[in-house]
């Protein structure tokens, strides 16, 4: 899918998994003419260099946003204050500054501060990802039937946000718009609260003196595999999601934990009941994902669907 | 892989996901002569003898058992008991008995008593399974590449033993042997309380009243997702295993949630390096299992890495 250019030159800052799929769908698909990519390490710099993500490449990220009509921000959440300050006074008048962060309240906080007169400030969220990260880890395709959030204040221009939703529909997403304070409640029950309980117990798993870790690791498709995959995602992102939406965070953690120590109780008076009622419950959420798309039913993630074809086992 | 039968005839009382199974991949390999299939359920027989599990079915255990020289108990642990009462009268001298449930010290508990003088009792445990359940989930190469412990007790006939090893060997499956007790140590940790905090971690997004349900669903790629696999299984099932391996799954509950409580001080107080350090600590992990070749490592189970490929996105 080729359409006219939406944009004339995008600068991304920061150039991990997000920042790169994003270039090479802009490019795939024609949306942008020009791409300037900033990051703070020289060697990731030079990795995007090497992988041909842009046209030009600036340690500097006033240099990367000069001229640009589309300042997309994919560093860390925790990075996005420092980097506000550093690039407003060479953002341009009429220019569209979106982010990618996964939480938004915190980012309006601490971005909105310095975001010059005539520029558009409208932050974003793609739900898409994997575990990996870095540059090499983007692809064209990340962002196809994902939904992306933007949480535009009561004032925003109508066209900037009109522009920035077509840019993201072109990417391959979805566009949906909330309140940041909402999108942080949101995604702190389908995002954070999951990459904190995975992280957990990943962790209660390696501290363990009464089973060993190879047993861990030889036994762990019988549940335990699950959670490693997010438990694998980025730390400092992470570190950040938590710092970034402390609030909604510990509420969804307060419930998750109330409701854990009711499973406890039933279980240590054998309460086989409420056993079997959450366990029943829980079964029909999974049905209606996988029919909203957001998930396929191939039993065991399509693992067994590989052998069940012929095909050898990985 | 086609070897010598190894049994006469096999006996499968239970004929879901692991029955259904091991009647497949013993028919497709000529591991056995003759299957013979009993479960409680009419409707769940009829199903096994349309899909052409076995050579006979009965409702009656004890009528299925009579013969055989290997008998698999595959009902959920809950049903055991009965069950060994039911066909003890009716077991073959020198036959094997065995069974494939998720905890080992309560099946020894409540089945040893009734086994017969002269059978061999060895508790075994197939580390293979999606998250579907019936006799129509079953494939033959489910046990693939996947763990089988065997948890023998002292006395139990090393011949026995070696006959057992060489039909799950046979089946696909490496052999492990362990105490009953350590298995259900080993299992409360890879898999009991993953299932446990997949079904606690749903139910409380289902709970919300701030976040709907629609949103939930919406957004779930980005990390709900990957819990409601294992939150879609069977509850019966999950049920009894709750029941039967209560003090194991206890003592994990309790070290994962004061593990929890410090995670959850720690972003109260906005710790961001105890954060950064548990979240970096994890990843080992993945790659042993990895390496361990139980898990793939295509990102996000190999969903996106389908659309890198070029295939269309489920």
């Amino acid at each position: 899918m080729t359409v006219a250019p939406i944009f004339e030159r995008m600068a991304l800052i920061g150039i991990g998994l997000i920042g790169s799929s994003l270039a090479q769908v802009a490019r795939e698909r024609g949306l942008v003419k020009e791409i300037a990519i900033s990051t703070r390490s020289a060697d990731t710099l030079q990795r995007a260099e090497e992988l041909g993500l842009g046209d030009s490449y600036a340690l500097d990220a006033a240099v990367a946003v000069e001229g640009a009509d589309l300042v997309i921000l994919c560093a860390p959440v925790g990075a996005n204050e420092a980097i506000a300050k550093w690039i407003a006074p060479a953002l341009k008048k009429g220019a569209i500054l979106t982010d990618v962060g996964s939480t938004k309240g915190s980012v309006v906080d601490q971005v909105s501060p310095h975001v010059p007169e005539g520029v558009h400030f409208i932050p974003g969220h793609p739900i898409a990802g994997t575990e990996q990260s870095g540059p090499d880890a983007g692809f064209p395709t990340l962002f196809d039937q994902r939904w992306c959030i933007l949480t535009p204040a009561e004032d925003t221009d109508p066209e900037a946000l009109e522009k920035l939703s077509t840019f993201w529909r072109a990417c391959g997403s979805d566009v949906d718009t909330m309140d940041a304070r909402h999108h942080d409640l949101v995604l702190a029950i389908v995002s954070h609260l999951p990459h904190l309980i995975a992280y957990n117990i990943v962790g209660t798993a390696d501290d363990l003196e009464t089973v060993t870790k190879s047993e861990v690791i030889k036994y762990s498709a019988s549940g335990f595999r699950d959670f490693t995959r997010l438990a694998a995602s980025d730390p400092t992102m992470w570190r950040d999601v938590c710092l970034h939406n402390k609030d909604a965070i510990l509420e969804m953690l307060a419930r998750f934990s109330e409701d854990l120590s009711a499973l406890q109780r039933a279980i240590r008076w054998g309460d086989g009941q409420m056993l079997f009622d959450l366990f029943t419950r829980t079964r029909g959420i999974r049905r209606s994902i996988i029919e909203a798309g957001q998930e396929t039913d191939a039993p065991d993630f399509g693992r067994h669907a590989k052998d069940k074809a012929g095909t050898p086992a990985e």
